[in-house]
């Protein structure tokens, strides 16, 4: 049952010894709202505990640091910015069916909870819990107002895509006004700071990547032979994707890793215009308009004329 | 003569024929605040026309395709993002001395003009002019506003900057309520968009990219000699020196450019807390706290030597 703000109030008031459960694969906005919740809900006197299945990275280390609560047997089960039970991981088993409130930003939310805060239009989850903790009334902590920040930019891009909300830019506004909070650092290690083995990385990839289409379409193919010469594994190409679109005139952009013999996960980009979910709908794929995926098979030639043509056909030329 | 905004309002309504000189070497920033105010000017009736120097870039080809205005003999001499006198190029022997009306967000303003708009908090000069027209109560074009959202933008790196103002987000949510502006799009030619050369030479150009006192300082340093192998001039390396603090543990970044056989030109970066300014100042160069340079005479090693000591002092070690 999808609820506003109001139910949630009364949700968030009466609940007790609650468990707050965050996405696999964490990012900066389920930690973020994981995290600024469970200071929400402290100011109201509720103790909580922010869990997820995979270990929190260290570049995050200032929400997390707090510490994630202590252990209890809960008895209010809550979700954030989680839209399908299976994100849960491991704990999909124990509490995917049991959560009783979920907060989330993601069209795609599969309304699996009894009750469901859904703003589809918020640039982040983060947005919603900070917009909920006003609407109550609750004081909103240096701490929380960090978590909560970071959510919103790490979402957005630093307010740079589409996804970026005036709400947003308001509540950043807010938050300079109030608190003496370092953002600009937190920018820094969101948004700047990588590993040198990134770095190099990141420079090999780019060496491989082939203008097609006049340069409307930008390929970066790594077949696993050069994983081998570069001594690394497909998921060490994670976040590769938008190195395709840095090009000006590259309206589409496509990062293909071959993960078995002739088997290629393909990762799709576009810079404005092209609806890329819907190429790779068309075998079997999907996503959104601007990012999306898919998987085909074949020779790494037969693979990438298929792509060329479709991409080709995209743009009606 | 500092004045304030009724005093600027009242020469801006009584001008004519202004002619509205941006800094050299053009950035999002003179150029969103000289198409922005010549856009005010003309919601008012008064002809105005934009100059510069240097050619504007094709990449802010969205804020100038309006045209720079008709040629006239100029009554008002207006001058906006422009601290110095000097950095008018080849237009400071003509209007140095004659400019009635400066409006500026840099410390450093010399208060060379008659009258000076002086907001050095500012994210930048179009946030100033942002909050002029407001303040005049004149219409904001949807042109006028794509103009004065890309100074703010490319000023603040996309808000991630300390200098990033709580009225810089209420002006973006301001306009994101108002107007339908494509500002994603603008981001990404903004803060995305490279050349492909320029994309190979961050790549190759990093390869040299070497850690000191363990890790908290990197020193990128371009010999001539390697600038013959990579093909590139010291020019070429312009906006290079923020690849210098990228990686997680570096306080510091230094930038190397050899410009003539042993004299090379070091620009600094700091990520945080340490005043680059100062060390920079011990050799005769200068800047700001977290973005300065130098010039130093000698070898490589002697003057990597020096830097790499200058630093540890300054890093208290």
């Amino acid at each position: 049952m999808f609820i506003g703000y109001s139910e949630t109030e009364t949700f968030l008031r009466n609940c007790r010894d609650a468990v707050i459960i965050t996405h696999q694969s964490p990012d900066g906005d389920c930690i973020g709202a994981g995290f600024g919740l469970k200071d929400i809900l402290a100011e109201l006197g509720i103790r909580s505990r922010v869990i997820c299945s995979d270990e929190f990275p260290k570049r995050y280390n200032f929400m997390t640091s707090t510490g994630a609560g202590e252990d209890f047997e809960p008895e209010a089960i809550i979700a954030v910015d989680i839209a399908d039970p299976k994100l849960m991981g491991k704990y999909e088993e124990i509490y995917g069916t049991k959560v009783q409130l979920c907060i989330d930003h993601h069209e795609s939310n599969k309304n699996y909870a009894e009750k469901t805060l859904l703003r589809e239009k918020a640039t982040a989850t983060c947005e919603i819990i900070y917009d909920i903790a006003k609407y109550m009334g609750v004081t909103i902590t240096k701490h929380c107002a960090m978590c909560l920040y970071t959510g919103i930019a790490t979402d957005s891009g630093c307010f740079r895509y589409d996804c970026t909300t005036p709400r947003a830019h308001e509540i950043a506004a807010e938050m300079k006004r109030s608190y003496d909070i370092n953002f600009a650092k937190i920018n820094r290690y969101m948004f700047e700071v990588k590993s040198l083995g990134r770095i190099k990385l990141e420079a090999k990839v780019t060496e491989l990547m082939e203008e097609h289409l006049g340069g409307k379409l930008a390929v970066i193919a790594v077949t696993q032979d050069m994983m081998k010469e570069l001594k690394i594994t497909p998921d060490e190409l994670e976040g590769f994707a938008p190195l395709t679109i840095q090009l000006e005139n590259t309206e589409v952009g496509i990062l293909m890793r071959e993960r078995e013999p002739n088997v290629f996960k393909c990762s799709f980009r576009s810079a404005d215009q092209v609806n890329v979910s819907a190429i790779c709908q068309t075998v079997g794929g999907g996503g959104h308009a601007k990012a999306a995926g898919c998987m085909i098979e074949g020779s790494l030639e037969d693979a990438k004329a298929y792509l060329i043509n479709a991409v080709r056909k995209a743009l009606g030329e």
